[in-house]
C-alpha cells in the first residue's frame, strides 16, 4: 500500500475533501472533530430537503445508521442517489443492523438502492448485511463473532465473498482489521482493545475513511486501509500517552482526534501494521 | 450498604449490561461514555419503530426528558411499557419538568402509565413531580430548593412520602444527595459543588444507576446508593486532579469520567460517604 | 469598550442568564458547556410545543441553523417571536446559509418575521444574508471571503451598510474579527487560527455573545465584543497551553473551555486586543 508512496494524509489537507455525514446523534461531534483534525472539512446535514444540495457540493457521503429515524432514511436514500449519480464514494456505517427490524430494512433497502464503495461494520454486523437477518446484542460484536488467529483465514474468505456480492469495499473491525474488495484482503493489527471503551471510535473510523476516499478517489482500496491504520496507529499512540498521564477512557478520546490531528504519511508508514492475504 | 461486600461495580463488567437509553441530544455521547467508562454497554435509540424491540434486549431502560421531543413520547411509552413487562428497571430523569406544560404534562403521563423503578432529580424537579405543577429557572434547582444542613432532616420525610406514593426509589441530588425507598433513608455526601458546571452531570448519574441497577437487579436501593456514591466520589478525586493540573470545568469532565473508567469496589469503599437515616 | 470598568464577565457570573438555545446537534454539548463555564445557566429546547415558555422564562435566545430540520423552523419563529415580545436579546448564527435553499430561504423568513439583536457569522455567511444568494464550501468561509489586511477597510464598510439595513449588530469572525452596529466598529485581533480545526468554535461563540448580552443588556454592542474578545483571547491561551503539553485539537477545545470557566474582566483587560474603527 506504502510502496508508491502515494501521501493519502497529505491529500486531504491540500484537498480539504468535504465530507457529507447523515450520520447519528451520539457520536456526532466527534465525527466532525476528526474530520477536522485530518484535514478534511465536515458537514452533518440529515433533513431531506436539503441533503441532495448539499452532497452535490460534497467530496464524500458517509451513512451511519446509529440512531435511525424515520425521516432521515428518506435523507440516506435522496442523498445516497445523488452521490452515486456523481460518482462521490460512499460509506456505510451500519451501526446496530442486528438491534432492529426497522433497522434490518432500512439498511436492506439502502443496499438495493445504492451502490456503495465501502461497508465498515464489526463482523456480526457484516454477517446482519450478508444474511438480512441478525442476532447481536446491542451495537456490539458478538463474542462468537469476535476475529481471533483462529478464525481469521476462514473470516477473509467469507468476507472476500461478501464483498464480491455487495460490491463493495468491506472492513470489518475488531482484534484483527479485514480490508477486501473482494479480490485482495489486507489485514490490519493497529489499534487497542481499549478504543472499543469510547463510543464512537467504529463511527469515527467510517467518517475517516469518507475523508481519505474523498481526497484519494483513485485508489479507494489503498485509501480505506490506510484510513484504518492511521485510526488504529493513533489509537496506540494515544493509549500509550492516556496511561503515561494516568487516564482513562476519556483522555484516551481527546488523545486518539489529538494525534489525529498530528499524524503524517510518514509517521504512518512507520507506524502502520499491515499485511496482504 | 457495602458492609455485606456486594461487589456492585464488579458485577457490571462481569455482566456488561445492556442499558437503553431514551435521552436528550445535549448530553447524550457523555452517557454513553459513562455507561462503557463503568463497564456497561450503551445503546441510544429512540425510533418509536424501534424501542420496543431494543428494550427487550436490554438490561435496563433509562428515559430522560431533557430534549423532549413530541415523536419520543411515543417511544418512551412503548419501551417503558416493554420494560415493565419485561420487570426490567427504569429509570427516570424528569429534566426540567418545571419548565413547560409539556414536559409537566408528558412526566405525569409517563408516571402514570409506567412503574419506574428509580425517579432521579434535583428537589424542585421531584417537588413538581409531586404536584404536578412547579416552578424553576431552567433545568436548575430554585435557590429556595436548596438541601442544607437545616431543611435535610425535613427533606428526607417529604421524600420518604413521595417515594411511597408513587411506589419508586427516589434520588434527590444537591449539596447532599438523599435516596429512598420510602422506608430507609441515604444521605450521600461525596460530589464537588463544579460538577454542577459541567452540563449533564445529573443525566450521566441517571445513565450510572441504569448501569448498577441492570447489574445488581436484586439491590436496586443498594445499586442506586452506590451509583450515587461512585459518581460523587469520581467527582471528587475528579475535582483535586484537575486542581493539579490547573484546569477548568472541561478537564473536570474529562477527569470524571477517566475515573470511572477506573473505580473499583474496593476504592469506592474507601471513598463513599454515606449514613442510614 | 473597557475603559469604563464596565464588568461583563462579573454580571455574567451574578446575574446567571438563563439562555434559550435553539441549535444544532452536532455542537449543542459544547454550547451548553461554554455557557455553564463562563456562568450563565443553558437550556437547550427545540420542540413547537415548549419553546415560547421556555423563552418567557430565558435572559436571552439563541438560535442556530447548523442542522436546520423542518419541524424546528416552526420553533424558532415562535421563540423569536416571544423574545421580540420581552425584549430579549436575540443572536442568530446562519450557519450554512449558503449550502441549500432550504437554509437560505429559512433564514431570510427568521430575517423577516424576527428582530435579531446581534448576527454573527463568517463573510461567505453575511454576504449572503445580505444577498439572499450565495456560494459556500459548506459551512467554512470561502477562500475569496477571507479577511485580510487588504480588504480589512472595505469589509468594514460593507459590515457597516447591512447592519444598518438589518438594524442588527453584525459579528463577522475571521483573522480579524468585525463588530459593528452601523456606526461604530470594532477590530478584535485575538484568537488563533488552530481555532477553525474544531467543530462549533462559531457556534460557541454565538452562544457566548448571548450569555455576555443577556447579562448586560445595557450594552449590546459592547457586550458583543467582550464576548468575541473573550473567546479569542481563550482560545490564545489554550493554544499556548495545547502546545506545552504536546496537544492537538480536542486539548485546544478542553483547554479553551476550562480558561473561558476561568476568566475575569481583569485577565479579559489584559489580553483583549481590539481597536474601533
Amino acid at each position: 500500500m506504502f510502496h508508491n508512496n502515494h501521501k493519502f494524509i497529505h491529500n486531504i489537507s491540500v484537498k480539504k475533501p468535504l465530507i457529507h455525514n447523515i450520520t447519528n446523534y451520539v457520536t456526532i461531534n466527534d465525527c466532525a472533530n476528526i474530520l477536522l483534525a485530518c484535514g478534511a472539512s465536515p458537514i452533518m446535514a440529515d433533513d431531506p430537503m436539503e441533503v441532495e444540495e448539499i452532497t452535490s457540493i460534497s467530496n464524500g457521503l458517509v451513512i451511519n445508521t446509529g440512531t435511525l429515524h424515520e425521516n432521515t432514511i428518506t435523507s440516506m436514500l435522496k442523498a445516497g442517489k445523488k452521490a452515486n449519480e456523481l460518482n462521490l464514494p460512499i460509506i456505510l456505517d451500519p451501526v446496530g443492523i442486528c438491534v432492529s427490524k426497522f433497522r434490518m430494512e432500512t439498511i436492506m433497502k439502502l443496499l438495493k438502492e445504492i451502490q456503495f464503495t465501502v461497508i465498515r461494520g464489526n463482523l456480526s454486523e457484516i454477517k446482519g448485511i450478508d444474511k438480512g437477518v441478525g442476532l447481536s446484542k446491542g451495537v456490539d460484536v458478538l463474542a462468537s463473532d469476535e476475529i481471533t488467529e483462529d478464525n481469521l483465514e476462514e473470516t477473509i474468505e467469507f468476507t472476500k465473498l461478501i464483498s464480491k456480492k455487495i460490491g463493495a469495499i468491506l472492513v470489518i473491525t475488531g482484534a484483527y482489521d479485514i480490508i477486501t474488495n473482494g479480490e485482495v484482503a489486507f489485514v490490519v493489527q493497529n489499534g487497542h482493545p481499549m478504543m472499543s471503551k469510547i463510543t464512537g471510535t467504529g463511527c469515527m473510523l467510517t467518517s475517516l475513511i469518507g475523508a481519505f476516499c474523498g481526497a484519494n478517489s483513485d485508489y479507494y482500496l489503498e485509501a480505506t486501509v490506510a484510513g484504518v491504520c492511521t485510526m488504529g496507529f493513533c489509537g496506540e499512540v494515544a493509549y500509550q500517552r492516556m496511561i503515561k498521564e494516568d487516564g482513562g477512557t476519556a483522555s484516551l478520546k481527546i488523545q486518539l482526534i489529538d494525534y489525529i490531528s498530528k499524524i503524517t504519511d510518514d509517521l504512518l508508514k512507520k507506524g502502520a501494521r499491515y499485511e496482504t492475504k
